[in-house]
């Protein structure tokens, strides 16, 4: 596992500890090149797909079974981690490399899978392929998706570039594979802070994604007195302190995040007229998340004589994961003594999406101090391991569970 | 002036009321052709300087004496309206057709001038060539001031590219120039709602112009609890509020502006890390400006467990006007029988750097509503004349005074 995470880290390696490795880029399909040669070395055959998923594939002593896949991503945010998605590629090369080494007796055939862009950092939107391929997105309208670096480039110029495009037949389905697990870092502080090695991940949140816009009048900064003023920015901060203070009262496990906001005209000498922020917030349970949402929705109808407006962006239901799925990490991570506990998702990965095509689950290692995205990001080699060890033990449950 | 008006709303206009038209664009240059055309058409003779500055002059009795000079800007903001800067100029060449219509005697050479680029809106800074002229520009580095538009070309290649770059000794000069007005709209709504048709002028405020950060943690909107969060945004709001409860209390004439925010990274998933605003307050008197500044400079070290800190962008402080052009100008206004009254200026015009050079003084007239830098900015056709008939008494009084 110390070498994978170390070789992997050099594919896109920005030079102060993270990543920068745009799905389809040259620096991933070094990593790909790597997955490939490192999965043919054990006997795995490589399959890929139309949006160029990779599946590595042992077989297993029953050729008429489905397969069991472990997936998820090789690509990065701009300056990202070397484990957010990429862990999850290592781990399930390292349960094939275990089970062809130690020739654990498996019945099904086993797929260790990279998909691509899940990300969405160069060619939004994020969980690109999982959405095209279970139906989410309209393929067509992701192979217009521009660059956001250079909007004269598409997804579907680089996706029609790259060497490991194949063929639609090859797609993760239902009618091919049986289960899917995805081993990811917790991106959050919750396991670290409780002392546990693995959490059991049991959903995905349901969240709602919502615009809070505020109106004023653009006027000049220096001529106008202070009573004939509508300043929009004032406006907004009034309104997200009130959402914050509606909000903090609520639940003690609501998340809720204004991370962009956006100023017109954005000029020090005029006051500003439009000002629009986002606010996303994620609960496991409807109910709260409906409070919330009505939170939102009710904000007053002016802040210092700005009128306001709340427009939604969008939001999804919370998934829950397999119950039996989640009960056999469970068991796999109690039965090898791995401190754990069940946890939720608060962000959104493939398997939320693969959970639509057939049984799926998540296997959480911690993150040091909670962070992601950035390039502090860190979980140890042992912890990366016992994620592996546990994703293996799982595997191994549902391989051997009659079909 | 109902024909001025009408005839340079054309150049430059946006089809829907007001006028988009940058120094030394081709819709700037048909205003220049404009001025000329109808200046050459007086008998005045035009010249230009070194920064494409326009002057067009008409002969006096004593051809020993200085120069009396009335100038303003043709450019505008982009989506600007008919009014702000273009006004000075129609005005100073309504004041030189009615000398010399009206042969109205006068012993100074009288002279109508465009300033080139005082908004600075494709060409930062603004006052562009008013600071070159009295040195507080370097002109290398305004030359080499690049496109807010196309930053690969530069002010430099704009001006050398006009044909109405002219010499350097053709500039403004307190050897070849005695004194200067400037006509301008209010840009505030003072003079309307006091039903006054003048404002005489006294000063251009100071000011102070600070740079607020606060300082958190990027982390995932779905993954981090709310009691980790350091929430840079969340700070700022905090910030800003704090602000405008202290700077309200401080002094009813004090305008301060919170008109630029910067979020970083400013993506609805993440927790804002970095979140950087603008205040800029204006005061006449230095003792009030001084006491903002300690509010701003003494901003809570935290909020929200964000780090704060201040920074001074740039500040001025207040340029009183000449008394005895500002008495003229009240003179002239009371003799006329004309509502007027004492105003300060809180927007900065290029007379307050002229004054660094010479006796300067400026007349406003109202705007509706209080709005400028917008299409809807409105001064009313006799509003606009009795700005021009004010200029011209006030005018003629610094002309009759043995120098």
């Amino acid at each position: 596992m110390k070498d994978k995470i170390d070789t992997f880290a050099k594919f896109g390696d920005a030079g102060h500890g993270g990543i920068t490795r745009y799905s389809l880029s040259a620096e991933a399909h070094l990593a790909r090149d790597e997955f490939a040669r490192r999965m043919t070395a054990i006997g795995a055959s490589i399959e890929t797909d139309d949006m160029a998923n990779m599946y590595a594939t042992v077989s297993g002593t029953d050729p008429s079974l489905k397969r069991i896949v472990m997936a998820s991503h090789a690509d990065s945010v701009k300056n990202g981690g070397n484990y957010d998605g990429i862990l999850g590629v290592m781990g399930a090369m390292e349960v094939l490399e275990t089970v062809v080494a130690e020739k654990i007796p498996h019945r099904h055939p086993l797929t260790a899978m990279i998909w691509t862009n899940e990300e969405g950092s160069l060619y939004p939107p994020a969980m690109m392929s999982s959405g095209v391929i279970t139906g989410k997105f309209d393929k067509a309208t992701v192979l217009a998706s521009k660059s956001i670096v250079d909007p004269t480039k598409t997804f579907g110029e680089a996706l029609a570039a790259s060497k490991y495009k194949g063929d639609e037949k090859c797609r993760l389905s239902a009618a091919k594979y049986k289960t899917m697990f995805e081993l990811h870092i917790e991106q959050g502080p919750i396991l670290e802070a409780a002392k546990k090695d693995i959490g059991v991940v049991t959903c995905v949140l349901g969240m709602a994604n919502y615009r809070v816009k505020t109106y004023g009048q653009a006027d000049h900064a220096g001529t106008t007195p202070m009573s004939y003023r509508k300043d929009a920015l004032l406006a907004s901060a009034h309104a997200l302190l009130y959402l914050h203070d509606k909000l903090d009262a609520l639940d003690h496990a609501l998340v809720y995040t204004t991370g962009e906001i956006k100023c017109h005209p954005c000029v020090h000498t005029v006051i500003p007229d439009e000002v629009d922020f986002s606010i996303d917030v994620r609960h496991e349970k409807p109910e709260i998340l409906r409070k919330a949402v009505e939170i939102i929705t009710n904000l007053p109808s002016e802040f210092a004589k700005c009128r306001t407006e709340t427009k939604l962006a969008w939001a999804r239901d919370t998934v829950y994961f397999d119950r039996e799925l989640v009960s056999f990490v469970k068991q796999s991570a109690d039965e090898l003594g791995i401190p754990n506990q069940y946890i939720n998702s608060g962000a959104g990965h493939d398997a939320q999406f693969a959970s639509y095509l057939m049984p799926t689950t998540m296997i959480f290692v911690p993150s040091k101090d909670g962070h992601s995205h950035c390039e502090i990001e860190r979980t140890s080699y042992e912890q990366c391991t016992t994620g592996a060890s546990v994703m293996l033990n799982a595997v191994l449950k549902a391989d051997a569970k009659r079909d």
